[in-house]
């Protein structure tokens, strides 16, 4: 189905209309999830804003019909304007009726999506319903600017669907010489006050956080979004093989889903976690761990998009050998600890490594200064070529 | 001598022919040392450029005599024009007659400077001068982006004048987990071509290089500027307590001064060194080792501007943990090293710290991407405030 007819480029005021439609659908995050996060404006052929939305929480509207309500809601007729999608309208009864059949009652003339949906049940058919049904649908180059920008803001949607696994992306704060931590395993704080702020926007958008038994007992933390206005906390995910986790700990304060992986055979404390409304899988390794890759998967299965990590050195180390991060979210402070505790505990498959040409080979994507501290978004080379 | 009159704002184009005068100064990089990095344009009333040029090598002519010979090579007249320069001219004789009477000889009408001499020989009595003489002379505001931008490319000149020692610049190339090395020490290569060629650049603007001993003999390297076409080879410093560096060891290779500072009583090896070519100085703290602050005093006495240090972690520890660091020049790769060398040894004065507040501040002075590495310019908090 993904085999459409080479069109003529598109005209500039396309781009210009989709980057707006981005800018909507960045008001899905947080929101949307395990939906994408999509933005629609439906534009007059005058250029008049006719309507625009966002996809809202599973099982609402999505972007499509949030602009043909606003749209009927001004009073505005859109026989034969122009829908702008950032992401291909769907064409399956999945929570909702399709798009497609909404946007074909509507009326428009023509649409212009960013993206393909990798969503195997729709990956081309909303962009030939649409055309079947006498629309001049369009997509955007993959390689343009506002279809880059869609797939950068679904990236843990596209992981999902053609990879079955979520987008990880670890967090670490660690001083420019690269400690996270005094000896004693001081962290607070080695960023300002901003990262700390950017870095609740982080998780914010994650579906789920995940986070070791190892910083529970160290650090105790509540592991929620703080000091932003969320339609949702995301769901909190414990790695804890041996389920340690001491059942009056403040993870469990916050409203939201708290899954368990451990590697343990049922004992009392497993009835107790549950009984404390924690979700419990058991997914052993060959060494009586939890299996990460195993659990990734199942992540996934459970719908969870992008994946945010927030783990002590020894459980990043383990999934940074395993290759399952796909990028890294380090804040740099301008200080130096010395003595302390490394970034991550062994991140090589091989300890030490033999030779610096075998160090994993990663690509700086972004970085920014936020407050005092740097920000550096790091991928290994090709990840997220998918 | 500094209290100069409060003058009315200067007009926007000062500032844009003072830019240009900076791009002028910059040519003098590698060539003026130990004097500062001067440019000099001479404009006209309407605007025509009459002469222009930097300061060349030491005993040869500054800035202001540079334009006036280029104007005169071009058979322009300078009467009543503008001359700018990024510095307040010289009212001395040092090597060479004061540009002052050069200026005044020839019969300019104004003069701009971008910042008043930290030369206590100078210190605003070159402004005095020209203005006793009738010529209206005007500094720039200190705040300003051209009086920032020289001082910035005079900062060791600066340091050397107001602090009688020079600007200390410690550079190191560290894996984004803050590891300069593997635990064997290989370290080449961390970054990549591009960064190791702006390294040099920052190499080629040093007045001097320093490593320590344990460089020279685990490493042996050249330690000099390639790649580029320069004037003179940097003067080479090597801290070698014990005078342990070998009689063939690469670094003599270079055509450049190389001045030991040792703290070993007269020996053989001594004489070999002084044979060889080497400067030697002894110079002993407490504990046998060089002091390396007396060594800096030193330094600013033989009229070193810009130290440019690439030593070992620990004798970059030592020169961390004495403060003496005034500019960290980290190159981050884009990988993970894990198990390695850590990027300084004990930079802090107690180690390990016993609280995170007490880690030495810094700021991020610079940050940017050189191919596919990150550099960052770090200073200690308010340390450039001199």
């Amino acid at each position: 189905m993904s085999d459409l007819p080479v069109l003529p480029p598109l005209p500039d005021h396309d781009l210009a209309w989709m980057a707006r439609a981005l800018e909507l659908a960045r008001g899905a995050i947080g929101l949307s999830d395990p939906n994408p996060r999509v933005g629609c404006v439906i534009v007059a052929e005058d250029g008049t804003v006719l309507g625009q939305g966002h996809t809202q929480q599973a099982g609402g509207p999505h972007a499509e019909v949030m602009a043909l309500r606003d749209a009927q809601a001004r009073g505005h007729a859109v026989k034969g304007a122009t829908a702008y999608v950032t992401l291909e309208p769907c064409s399956h009864h999945g929570r909702t009726p399709p798009c497609c059949d909404a946007l074909v009652a509507a009326g428009v003339g023509r649409v212009v999506a960013a993206l393909q949906d990798p969503n195997p049940q729709v990956a081309g058919r909303g962009m030939a319903r649409l055309r079947a049904s006498g629309i001049d649908a369009r997509l955007l180059d993959a390689a343009s600017e506002p279809a880059q920008g869609a797939r950068a803001l679904n990236i843990g949607f596209f992981s999902r669907m053609v990879r079955a696994r979520p987008w990880v992306r670890l967090k670490t704060a660690a001083s420019l010489d690269g400690k996270t931590a005094l000896p004693d395993g001081t962290s607070q704080w080695i960023t300002g006050e901003a990262a700390r702020a950017d870095g609740h926007r982080w998780r914010a958008r994650a579906a789920a956080l995940l986070t070791g038994a190892g910083t529970v007992l160290d650090d105790d933390p509540r592991l929620d979004v703080r000091g932003l206005t969320i339609a949702r906390q995301p769901t909190l995910v414990v790695v804890d093989s041996r389920l340690q986790t001491p059942l009056d700990a403040r993870l469990f304060a916050a409203e939201r889903p708290v899954w368990f992986y451990a590697a343990a055979p049922e004992d009392a404390r497993a009835d107790a976690l549950q009984a404390r409304g924690a979700h419990l899988t058991r997914m052993a390794d060959a060494q009586g761990k939890v299996d990460l890759a195993a659990m990734l998967a199942d992540l996934a299965r459970r719908e969870i998009n992008e994946l945010h990590v927030e783990a002590g050195h020894k459980l990043a180390g383990s999934l940074l050998r395993a290759g399952l991060v796909d990028e890294l979210l380090v804040y740099l402070a301008p200080k130096l600890i010395g003595e302390g505790l490394d970034m991550f505990h062994r991140p090589t498959r091989t300890s030490p490594l033999a030779a610096l040409a075998d160090a994993p080979a990663l690509v700086f994507h972004d970085v920014q200064r936020i407050g005092d501290d740097l920000r550096i978004l790091a991928r290994p080379a090709g990840r997220d070529a998918f």
